[in-house]
């Protein structure tokens, strides 16, 4: 506890009294994130320039204190709160755009950059920033990157890790590197970048992130189509496909989800017998939309399948609003939920939604199944009344066995934290849980940076 | 030398005799690459099965024996070389194409299989998988892999790296783990894919691979300009991006490269004012090829630019056998080459063109520097005849010292190899050499995997 405090007052006198809080109404502030996990940290510190970064970096390493590096906070998984009484080290202040460069279409930015204001920023300019968190609006880049945050968007566009072209890093002590060259190519040395998106802020601390950006798309259309037999969207998705087409956005809403919408009044069915919902947004020139949207549209009415067309950005965005209901939503089935965001192949979706089917009807237990289905990133929430918590806590772990079993993955864009930790070794075998250590080891040999959570020790 | 003898003959044991090649003109044959250096390895195995390839590294590990990969052995770097008398492993008979899935638009393939094999392939679905190298028609998917292989297209399409979706690795010890999920989407642990992309033999040896593929465009059309001045091509790259135009490919044919083609009666210059080319390949659908063809045929009438236009298949390729009979025509500039392939960022490439024009005048050497402008990437070949190696050597640094000064890096795709890496200390901090040393540790911590290569120990 001695070592504490001299441990603050070095740090206060480094950064000055007003970027550092150890007041217990700001440490409870930031002792949670979007999980129910909880951890009241020593204190929060709030860096302005790089340079401060480094020099905690340096403190924590001295003074042997966890660190736990910091964005929004709308992790939900425990990854952005100290579990071990350590350092919180909030991007809230190094929060700007620091370049655009248009002819190598990439920006650099500092991570406390929200996502939603650097896709406003690029608008202005005709580019794109694709990944896109249903938390846009207020998560940042930084955190977007330590998770390897997905979206809608990832069926066509990919996930954050296709635009990260390279990331300034510091480690416990100070030291400070480029994970590579800011060039468009290159092949000296190993390729660092792409360890570091989805390290969960247990490798190093960005400072600085340079991104890949893409031309804006000249328009957009938006299907949403009403399903009898509730695989069918999953079906359309892989007929699609198939036949070459890549939408820009494939959302599933299963008969579950489906249920929660309606009893919350989201979505009003007329017709009883829809079992499920699509959202198909396709993207590009306005000639490729329309070749492509006739495409779907024959393919709808073949199959006598009832939709609605938006083609409007307002309109788009007006549906998209009963999707981006969901997760508010589906509380009206259960007051306790349990959540997590598997990836199957494509080809195995169809039967874990049989088999989720089966389980929800076993145990009755509400299970939604809904989400990215074009990339196969199923979002699964549990609900349920809390009487019901250990058989919902069983039924969870049969779920994620049946992911694994049909050669899914336990998470495709929240990743793991502290609340899923326990579930790693489920999925990676014992030799990739040695690498993997030993590749923390070479970047955090102490286990400062956010430990206790994202890798079983 | 008791050992090794004791070692082959296990080996000849565990494989059988047809796949381990002991005779001096085998080995002869396997002790070069594409690059200037040799060495003669101890025996070449040949294995047929991923089994087998596992016994091998068992061996390995229990005789202590060096071990280098080996796909067709075009690598410019001695990479595919063994320089310490070790085991070549060559993937020549594990060249089959195990699986394609075309609603994953994945296909699964052994480390053998010739890109231009695989795109023939895929050809007949649809699909395409972009990276390009010039020697596709001879150069493996597990050598592109080693060596994260790009080619024309990488400005629109990206590199290996932007398509490898897992890996199947093997280590000495006969240890062996997939990188990855086989999902679109994941965050389960580290993501080390990307880590094996570019590392030259030296962290792992592949025995299978997931490729993600994607649908080929409906059409394409090549412009090849001349121009007066001959940094303009550079200009109209970065015009075109900033318009929110990507060309698939932007390659640039330089004044001394062009007097190499033109000496080579590859190309009949009419008019003596041209002192460069421009390769521009536009695809896409009809209708957006139509689009950017007329926004880039407005630009060239514009700036007063001569063109050629090719709009079918046939036409195309017999103007693309000009670019590819680059390498093979700068020989006639002299006797000795150096060659490179160095990465600037785009808005130096014009001031880095420059500074080359300046030093092969003062040094009286060609240098021709052509290639991927588009993204960034030029390859730099020295021509001088045998007495001037010396100056010719320290041009070579010279060059090198201006990429790192206007912040580019010494490859882009070829790779560093052996031959190369006396320069990788210029380019990377020591720090980032650390961390790198510190990763093949993790994975080959008795240096037992393509040893005397790629990072400088
Ligand atoms: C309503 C809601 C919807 C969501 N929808 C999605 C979705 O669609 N897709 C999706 O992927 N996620 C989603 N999420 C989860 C969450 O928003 C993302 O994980 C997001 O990327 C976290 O960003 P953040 O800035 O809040 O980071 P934080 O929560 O503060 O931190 C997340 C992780 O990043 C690390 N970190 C933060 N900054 C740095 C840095 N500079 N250097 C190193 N490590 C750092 C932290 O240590 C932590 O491990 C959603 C969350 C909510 C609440
Ligand atoms: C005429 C010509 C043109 C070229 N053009 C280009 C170009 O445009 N772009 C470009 O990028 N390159 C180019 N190259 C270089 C070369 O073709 C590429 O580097 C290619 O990727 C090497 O493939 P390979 O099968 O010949 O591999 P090899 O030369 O046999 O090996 C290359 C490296 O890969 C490793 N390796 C091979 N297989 C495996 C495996 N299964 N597991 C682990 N490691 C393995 C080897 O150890 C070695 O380090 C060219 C070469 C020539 C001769």
């Amino acid at each position: 506890m001695k070592s504490f405090s001299k441990f603050l007052s070095r740090l206060k006198d480094i950064l000055g009294e007003n970027k550092v809080f150890t007041q217990p109404k700001d440490l409870i502030a930031y002792s949670f994130d979007s999980s129910a996990a909880i951890g009241v940290p020593l204190a929060v510190v709030f860096p302005e320039r790089k340079e401060e970064v480094v020099d905690v970096l340096k403190l924590i390493a001295e003074y042997k204190i966890p660190l736990v590096p910091r964005g929004a906070g709308t992790a939900t998984t425990g990854s952005a709160v100290s579990h071990t009484q350590g350092l919180i080290l909030s991007f809230e202040r190094m929060n700007r755009i620091l370049e655009l460069n248009l002819e190598e279409r990439i920006v650099v930015v500092q991570p406390g950059v929200l996502n939603g204001e650097l896709k406003n920023y690029l608008k202005k300019f005709g580019l794109f920033y694709p990944p896109d968190p249903a938390s846009y609006n207020y998560s940042t880049i930084g955190g977007n990157v330590a998770t390897g945050a997905g979206g809608p968007r990832g069926l066509k566009y990919g996930t954050t890790k296709d635009y990260v072209l390279a990331l300034e890093v510091g480690l416990p002590g100070g030291k400070i590197f480029w994970t590579g060259p800011l060039t468009l190519k290159g092949v000296v040395g190993y390729n660092l970048t792409p360890l570091f998106v989805g390290s969960e802020g247990t490798l190093g601390v960005f400072t600085e992130i340079v991104l890949k950006v893409v031309p804006l798309p000249e328009t957009r259309v938006l299907l949403l189509s009403y399903h009898e037999k509730e695989e069918e969207p999953l079906e359309i998705i892989s007929e699609l496909l198939k036949a070459l087409i890549t939408p820009a956005s494939a959302e599933f809403i299963d008969k579950t989800t489906l249920l929660a919408l309606s009893k919350n009044k989201q979505i009003e069915l007329h017709d009883k017998k829809v079992k499920s919902l699509l959202f198909l947004e396709l993207d590009g020139t306005v000639e490729s939309v329309k070749k492509e949207l006739k495409k779907v549209e024959e393919l709808y009415q073949m199959k006598g399948i009832f939709y609605h067309k938006a083609d409007t950005e307002e309109k788009i965005e007006s549906l998209w609003e009963i999707r981006r209901a969901v997760s508010p939503s589906v509380r009206v089935l259960g007051e306790r939920k349990i959540s997590d965001d598997v990836v199957l192949p494509r080809r195995n979706m169809k039967e874990f939604l049989k088999k989720i089917r089966k389980l929800e009807e076993e145990k009755g237990i509400y299970v939604c199944c809904f989400g990215h289905a074009g990339d196969g990133n199923f979002h699964v929430n549990l609900l349920f009344s809390s009487e019901k918590e250990e058989e919902a806590k069983s039924l969870r772990k049969a779920i994620l066995k049946e992911v694994l079993n049909l050669k899914g993955t336990l998470s495709g864009e929240h990743g793991i934290g502290y609340v899923k930790r326990s579930f790693v070794a489920w999925e990676l075998t014992p030799l990739q849980l040695e690498l993997m250590r030993g590749l923390k080891k070479v970047f955090d040999p102490e286990n400062l940076l956010n430990p206790e959570i994202k890798i079983p020790f």
